[in-house]
């Protein structure tokens, strides 16, 4: 488990690398949900998503002789980038494993960190097992992407601001993939306030957190197909998995075609870019699953970090007729 | 001819209801321009562009009388909107004439904000004549929505507020379209420190001020062909004329292609929303056509309102093979 000193600490460590991101309203907004809704926008920290937090943090914390074996990190998404610009910022060498057919805005932005990155076949290779074998025979450190302590305790900072620029939440409300931001989070806003409610939205493709609580036991599936492709991941994750259902209050979900009318809000009435994942929470909010009349809401915008050409196809789909 | 003084006493008038945009900056985009570029987003002041800032200026300093008589604005963009969200805030009726044709988004807009939409047929209809009969009839107060003294005081607290944001400016370059943006701006800066370099940028399709400048008299000419509609004015206001004559250093251009240049970067990057004349100043200096190496240079992205459809064919454009 981590507590808040935990996050405090992770704060302490960012505070002069990422950036304080921004609060956003809108009373277009307010007037929909019924709520005060205050949306913190991790499209806006650095490398377009809240994953350079945890990152960071897990690398400021390597002793010499790790930062001198290099880092590795297995993701086409946003934590590649993160641990790319981390590991550039700390002058620690880093190595991404990708598949060979990742979109190339995702590889050149992880090359334009100074990463090496090493493709695998995705089809035909497990990804951890060459991650694992690879990390093995160069001796690097692995990073992984939320069940860690030190990556936990880094996304929580997110919360921490939050809390610290809006004052008087009631409610909390953070999208859940591996379920790293939400152990953060929600450690941090359980330690500063108790009496805060905190809200776990999953795709309604994928809601195995909620189910994992349920019957108490982590819970597998296979991949699922939802647009948010930052949460995706297959089973909770051990440790975020003892954080979160110690911690969060609620969960519910949001659907895709949710996801798509709020990331279609941001863009219309609030100018922002977000990417699916990143507008999970607040389409739960929006589609009425989340009990917050009349509530000062905070709401993680988890990142933004989404291609023009698929964010145009995702308009060209909430255009389509239904039937 | 304004005032730095009179932008400062619109900035007083602006306090409690405009919101202070937020300024951004990027390490990729200083690395492509080779210059330190600060963005005020106005896109996120409210309505969505800066026209609030001299909609609510202008009507702020209405008579008792006035405001009991109400007002009327012709435009079907971000003017009407901008008069429509003013009135209602202090409590004056308020009539926008706009295109029977005007899109939906723009018409819920303005109608949302509590204002009476007149249309008219722009095919066989002259707008001015529409709006000037319907206000002696009605007996409404014009407010026009560049060549107004108070109406460029209030356009200009967005530079003001840049140069308290941002220190050590050497350059703030600003689109021009009627030019109230412009001159505001210009005052503003000119009035502060007369050493920072003001460089105003028009469409390519349509670059009247440089041109009106170069020989002495506001030239006219046919409604012009670029994406960037709010710059598609036909001649410089008089007044706007005058100031930014006076005012603006430099002039320069940026074509479409590099309007969609700079919308698809601050999507990518920034995950900021701009329409194409709002990214129009930016795309002059991404193109290189602001000499601005090594200074430090403030940007106004003047607003964020375009529709997701029309954004994607946008980028569907900037990807099509280009012979």
């Amino acid at each position: 488990m981590i507590e808040l000193d935990d996050v405090r600490a992770a704060a302490r460590r960012l505070a002069a690398v990422a950036h304080r991101t921004p609060v956003f309203t809108s009373a277009t907004l307010d007037q929909l949900t019924q709520c005060r809704v205050f949306l913190k926008a991790e499209s806006m920290q650095r490398t377009g998503s809240f994953k350079f937090r945890g990152a960071y943090n897990r690398l400021a914390r390597l002793t010499v002789e790790e930062r001198r074996r290099g880092v590795l990190a297995y993701s086409s998404g946003n934590h590649a980038q993160a641990v790319a610009l981390a590991a550039k910022l700390l002058e620690i060498p880093a190595t991404i494993v990708m598949p060979a057919d990742a979109p190339s805005i995702k590889l050149d932005a992880t090359r334009g960190y100074g990463a090496e990155v090493v493709f695998y076949d995705r089809y035909r290779q497990d990804r951890l097992a060459v991650a694992t074998e690879l990390a093995r025979q160069r001796n690097l450190v692995v990073v992984p992407p939320y069940d860690d302590p030190d990556i936990m305790a880094g996304q929580g900072t997110a919360a921490l601001e939050l809390m610290e620029d809006v004052d008087g939440l009631d409610m909390l409300v953070v999208c859940i993939g591996g379920g790293g931001l939400m152990a953060g989070s929600s450690t941090a806003v359980k330690g500063v306030d108790p009496s805060i409610t905190v809200v776990g939205v999953e795709p309604a493709a994928r809601d195995i957190t909620r189910r994992s609580v349920e019957i108490g036991i982590r819970i597998a599936v296979d991949v699922p197909a939802t647009i948010a492709d930052g949460l995706q991941t297959t089973q909770p994750g051990e440790l975020t998995f003892e954080v979160n259902r110690r911690h969060v209050d609620t969960f519910t979900v949001a659907t895709d075609a949710q996801m798509i009318a709020a990331m279609l809000l941001l863009f219309t009435r609030l100018k922002l870019v977000i990417e699916p994942s990143g507008a999970c929470a607040l389409a739960a909010v929006i589609a009425g699953n989340v009990a917050c009349a009349g509530k000062r809401v905070g709401v993680i915008l988890s990142g933004g970090n989404i291609a023009p050409d698929r964010f145009a196809h995702f308009v060209t789909a909430a255009q389509a007729p239904t039937g």
